[in-house]
């Protein structure tokens, strides 16, 4: 019998059928929101018809330096115009952005020049020396533009092709490249690499513009926001708000260098509404002196990610009116990919039970489509009885392509059928997740498992400590025992004893730290803290 | 050279692609939202869990009949639960979803019903004469299934199986056939048909899907919207709304008889956050009496579409309180896809400038990729000269797959490599584009283009029109002439020389009526006036 899942003539065509691709954002925004503010830095104000044209002038200046549609351009760029402005004007010739973190060491980048077989790369002329220094090592023929910044003080060198002269030169007319397939590649984000080699992440149009929409419904953004850019944007390109923004006619305000006085002066003059951060700038915020501090009235969102905000940092932070939300990725999940989506009856809670829950990584944003923890042997969904821990797997549009030039390593990523996050967690009967470790954080003493992250959330009730990292040291009756790092707040004192006798009253024995080092912490360029350097210190104690 | 366009190994698996489809949403709702409502009818009220668990037994139901992938599942029900409920559950087992117009005569359902291979039909108690009728006409086998509506007082009538026992008897636990290509087919709606055979335009799940994030943004929902269902499930599957409400937690409050006071009521009672409806809604609501209407103070925002809505209406319906934006799109585009967005220094003009503006179609919604104006010739955009006529044409993955067995009006439709749509327009200088007429309603006076549109906003903003329809008479000097009919407000009396007169107030010479007929306008079930009706009568005159 003839049926519609038979009816022919009904294809693809130009008309109902666009590659998806966070590019399509900008040119409707350039109808739409044309003039809009864009973008703000120091005295820099831009429409987005401005952004229009400058991201397009950037595409034709690197076409005319020979990159091709499938090259890879790099950038060594902290939050910057130049930054944003890349976003779209690489893949609009269709190119790669590579956005190498600005806090790598030489042999890293040199590393990343080799492996991305980087074209073009436009550094910040703070960062020139890196680039130089990782371009020689690398041995690749790499073009440096460079991106000097006048705002913050750093003047060009004189060495190299000057970002703006490429703007300038640029066609404004010039007809983008937009994605035939929306699988094409749009950016290549290389893991932070707390363990080997990085791995190089390709993202693709569709990733992108589906985190664009469901983005923007968890975040409940209404049109125009203020975004402030606290998230690096070589980090999960900045978890991809850089392209959600002409999709709402937003402005992006650039924000080079993370201070509590920055932020707060951006939210009174800059009107923001949203930025994402991890805890530690949540923190920043919470410890900062009364003259950084400024008051404000309207409602400010703020996504938390990169470790689950402890209850003093969600106290101290709703303390000061900002309305904050835990998410939670990897940059395998172009950043966030769950939410901590606070349920109506919560607010009735005691304040420690309600803290507790938003602790959680919550469940899948809108434009994901599997969120689970599975047993580690079978595969199969845990039970939701917020004990049983299981490998925290993630499916859905939003997830990579797979890693560059590393077949092995996707293979395992994907393994099952679903990418694996290496995050261990538990489910709560109502369906929210919790992280209890990292894969490879977990301690195991006496044939327990001690969750680092419960351990390191009680060290944080106290009120001495700033910040902290729980890891195993190497112990000979039990296997391991927890040791824990303390950062003190400036000003307050702590003794072993007392950090220990703390945990006891809120811990399990066998959970409790056995040994408390107090020191300043190691810490990733995205404030993840280096828990490889605090082990390898644990194993010399 | 090896670059990213040639790399291989980075390709869709089962962890990176999931076909889009808004059946996502409801697996997901039922995580995130359990425990909202979900749907509200009378004193029906269910939440997402519930509505999940009824729509996997309706599905199992449909089955249970016999109903197969890719078969075609028929609906004949008002905004009752059900349509709803069938939105979800004939999709969800692979079928395809046919919402048939209630007001439609008996050989137009039945022609639906053997060119689209009805299996199964649901039939509210109301309409079963005309599914009985139209089934005998058509000589189809298909099964009808009974919905009862106690709310609304139709009872069964028993001679056929009940919508409560097929849920009651379905297994919730069923497995979903989730669709395996994004492309296929989620519904079939046939177009009214106001000239020839009704065409039917399919959409596919990747459109529906869009659709639902796109709206989202520019309809600005935050989470947990309260959705007053006055759009026709029957029209472009009630723009889709239906499909996006799981995703944003949101209520649907389903509203079976249009009228004034039932509208205000529910605004009251269910505090309606966000409805669409055509101005003629929107008039209505103007029109109703001082018992009718009930004040309300939150916010509600209001798309309307169908046709222009008139400077008076715009007014009279901001005077009451609500926000209203008109949006624009056809059946062949899933309901809208375009919105007059308000720009921030509209609210600066005069009144008769700012409502002039807002009664253009705007620029494209967020998930649309071309809309724009083309000289009807060279298919080139017209100038933005806000006087070059040409046809609107639109482009995206919210553009209909075709029409169902059809190919010949499929290629008609996408000449051109976009669609297009008939309907003639100018583009503003801001971007922004007004229709200027229906390809077929325009009238040619004298050599001169008189757009039919222009003169009815003129007609609207006499006092004594409640509604009004302009068509070409045929004239022996002039060719044709612009033929006015009116329906006047109930209590208020005009004259055809008083009408003549008040547009020769406002119009060039050409343009004004020659001939005034007071009557009631016929319209669709949508609310679009007939003018083929009234272009036979004006032909007799």
């Amino acid at each position: 019998m003839a049926h519609m899942a038979n009816e022919t003539g009904l294809d693809k065509n130009h008309a109902n059928f666009v590659p998806l691709t966070p590019l399509s954002h900008l040119i409707r925004a350039r109808e739409v929101f044309p003039d809009q503010e864009a973008l703000v830095y120091g005295d820099i104000r831009r429409t987005w018809a401005e952004f229009h044209d400058r991201a397009t002038r950037l595409g034709a200046g690197l076409r005319a330096l020979g990159v091709q549609p499938g090259d890879v351009v790099s950038s060594i760029l902290p939050n910057i115009p130049a930054a944003a402005e890349a976003h779209f004007g690489v893949p609009l010739i269709g190119a790669v952005l590579n956005a190498i973190n600005i806090r790598l060491d030489v042999d890293t980048v040199a590393y990343i020049f080799d492996h991305a077989e980087t074209r073009v790369v436009l550094v910040d002329s703070q960062f020139i020396a890196l680039a130089e220094a990782a371009k020689q090592k690398s041995g690749s023929d790499l073009v440096i533009v460079e991106v000097p910044d006048d705002v913050a003080g750093f003047p060009a060198t004189g060495r190299y092709p000057l970002y703006e002269d490429l703007i300038a030169d640029g066609d404004p007319a010039m007809p983008w490249h937009m994605p035939t397939d929306e699988w094409e590649s749009l950016s290549l984000n290389y893991t932070s690499g707390t363990t080997g080699k990085p791995k190089g992440v390709v993202y693709h149009h569709r990733g992108a513009y589906l985190n664009t929409m469901g983005t923007a419904i968890s975040w409940e953004m209404s049109l125009r926001p203020r975004l402030l850019t606290i998230v690096p944007l070589f980090h999960c390109n900045g978890w991809c708000h850089t392209w959600m923004m002409p999709m709402l006619g937003g402005t992006i305000v650039c924000c080079r260098d993370i201070t509590a006085k920055a932020i707060f002066d951006a939210i009174e003059s800059e009107k923001i509404t949203h930025f994402g951060g991890a805890p530690i700038v949540l923190n920043m915020l919470v410890n900062a002196t009364e003259d950084e501090k400024k008051p404000f009235s309207h409602q400010i969102r703020v996504f938390t990610a990169g470790a689950a905000p402890s209850p003093a940092t969600i106290k101290g932070t709703e303390a000061l009116g900002f309305t904050v939300m835990q998410v939670y990725g990897l940059t395998e999940t172009y950043g966030h990919m769950s939410e901590c989506l606070e349920q109506p009856d919560w607010s009735d809670l005691p304040a420690a039970a309600r803290y507790a829950k938003m602790s959680r990584i919550g469940v899948a944003q809108p434009m994901v489509e599997g969120f689970d923890v599975v047993d580690m042997d079978s595969r199969e969904p845990v039970p939701r009885d917020a004990a049983t821990p299981g490998e925290v797997i993630i499916r859905g549009n939003t997830v990579m392509k797979g890693y560059y030039k590393n077949p092995e390593a996707t293979a395992e990523a994907f393994d099952g059928g679903a990418f694996r996050s290496g995050d261990i967690a538990v489910r709560h009967p109502d369906g929210y997740i919790q992280i209890t470790d990292r894969l490879k954080d977990i301690i195991i003493s006496g044939g327990e498992n001690v969750s680092t992250i419960e351990v390191e959330g009680v060290l944080m009730g106290h009120d001495a400590v700033n910040l902290c990292a729980v890891v195993a040291r190497p112990d000979e009756k039990w296997g391991e025992t927890p040791c824990a790092f303390v950062e003190l707040i400036e000003g307050k004192t702590a003794t072993e004893a007392e950090i220990i006798g703390f945990c006891r009253e809120h811990l399990a024995g066998f959970k409790c730290p056995k040994t408390v080092v107090f020191q300043e912490l190691p810490k990733t360029s995205t404030g993840k803290i280096q828990k490889f350097e605090l082990r390898k210190i644990a194993r010399a104690l």
